[in-house]
């Protein structure tokens, strides 16, 4: 039997295509007539604190989200191995934000869009994608896709991740040894690592006084495409200030929505997006979990499965 | 020998990078004292009416600009063969330009900007690239480098030129008879034409019109990195204001410098820049054009000749 325990999406929606993927495998939601000890697996987003309760049989906890660090800290959390959601449309969807953001940037829209607003013509010509080094932080499966659109455009790539990743192209670094020398020589930073107690708060000014100033005209550039508990918000704040950071761009938040009040809102060159980088596909979603669920229940192992101690 | 009579751009910084390149040959200025019947080869940008005077042992025109419309028409222009700027560090930075700009629209910057600017946090997915049409008007070496750069990011890609072009993974239309049908699978519209007589004012209200209008919130885009005699201005204005259009990227237009009374400067999901796509590069061209002057003086044919019927 599979539970669903939805908050915040189309439950409803969700159950109607796994009942129809998985049929005549039994489909339940939360208020429906079970009995828990029967619930074999439970598909989870945002969990309330009694969403375990009394599911004796459990054998996965599947995660609609790919970052599973809010899952990671439920009070009730079983013991059962937790499988992320991890598919080409949601890596498809990443890569989209993170390229138009990172070209946009490159390209120096802040620059010539107050010009706009000014009537001004005044000719200024950004640098080759080839003069340019983007530095991806996290070498997971979002980053690799990432990797893979943003070589085609040009860009000159590094990485820097917990562990060595060799990837053709791509210039890599790892572990904390590594970092300054990482950001020694980035011009757009984007952030695509899991939030673990090791990153959380790792967009702050000491990282962003370490990142290339002489390419970019108005200075390097932070994309943050993760977890808002990687960032400093103060911190961005002050840098887009003093011009530490010629600009950011912001998916999520360390509260969100992002408050009303938030001064991030009113800087010209730091641009918002309301948490819609990437969302899980209902379609790919049932796809990509129902193939799972038969296949486990065939006796084949589950996939993507999260490493407690790693975090993700 | 060859005479450098360049406008608008350091004549002198270019002529200093050739005497490098080609030394011991001969490179001159306008101003310097040399016998016009010694030019062998003139390399122009914006040549004044008495530019070619008697150059009678010309044996090629080499422009810096990649398109030839304006010099097409000069009046006393000889009839040495035209020799266009066509390098990848050109191909590389409107290929910059384009992806930024697609993107940026496929990523529904206005619609979040608007949300910024009233601090308001609304979810909206925009679709994945692979559920975007980008149509490109101009298979050139241009339009064929735009191709190989959006392919990879996984946009849906069709092609629309004079001739057939046969290119892998992109829909190819060619000729009147099949622009419409171009046009009404068409989501994000590129134009990398050249300005020709056929071409002029193509994008107009009833080019506009026949976009399909289904999949963009917003509606259907624009982006004109060729030349401003491709666009008629009042109609953009006006299929902005009514909705025809959901967005445009203008680099070029009717009059450059833009004149400040224009109503384009005050539409905000109209993204001007001034006429900076793409710079041919001093070091990409003198490379080039040494290159082609040793070869056609140690007897090799001209590369990338100008077909004065087609008028490209």
């Amino acid at each position: 039997m599979l539970l669903l325990h939805l908050s915040d999406v189309d439950e409803a929606g969700w159950a109607e295509q796994f009942r129809q993927a998985l049929a005549p495998y039994p489909v339940v939601r939360r208020g429906d007539d079970f009995d828990p000890a029967a619930v074999r697996y439970i598909f989870v987003w945002k969990p309330k604190p009694d969403a375990f309760d009394g599911l004796t049989g459990l054998r996965a906890v599947l995660s609609l989200g790919a970052g599973v660090d809010a899952l990671l800290r439920h009070k009730a959390l079983p013991e059962a191995p937790i499988v992320r959601f991890v598919d080409a449309d949601l890596s498809q969807r990443m890569s989209d934000y993170v390229v138009a953001h990172v070209t946009m940037h490159h390209r120096l829209y802040s620059r010539f869009q107050a010009d706009q607003k000014a009537r001004r013509w005044s000719q200024l010509y950004p640098p080759a994608a080839s003069e340019t080094t983007v530095g991806i932080m996290g070498m997971g499966v979002l980053g690799q896709d990432a990797v893979r659109r943003l070589q085609p455009l040009g860009f000159e790539l590094r990485s820097w991740s917990r562990t060595p990743k060799s990837i053709e192209g791509v210039e890599g670094f790892a572990g904390d040894d590594s970092f300054d020398e990482f950001l020694a020589g980035t011009d757009i930073l984007v952030n695509l690592l899991p939030l673990t107690p090791e990153t959380t708060g790792i967009l702050n000014s000491s990282t962003f006084g370490k990142l290339r100033r002489d390419r970019l005209a108005g200075g390097p550039v932070i994309i943050n495409a993760a977890r808002g508990g990687h960032q400093r918000e103060a911190d961005i704040v002050a840098a887009l200030a003093d011009g530490t950071l010629g600009g950011a761009s912001l998916d999520v938040f360390e509260v969100e929505p992002l408050p009303a009040d938030s001064p991030l809102w009113e800087i010209e060159n730091c641009y918002i997006t309301p948490h819609i980088a990437a969302i899980s596909n209902e379609t790919s979603g049932v796809r990509y979990f129902s193939a799972i669920i038969k296949g486990h229940e065939a006796g084949e192992p589950l996939i993507n499965v999260v490493d407690r101690n790693r975090g993700y």
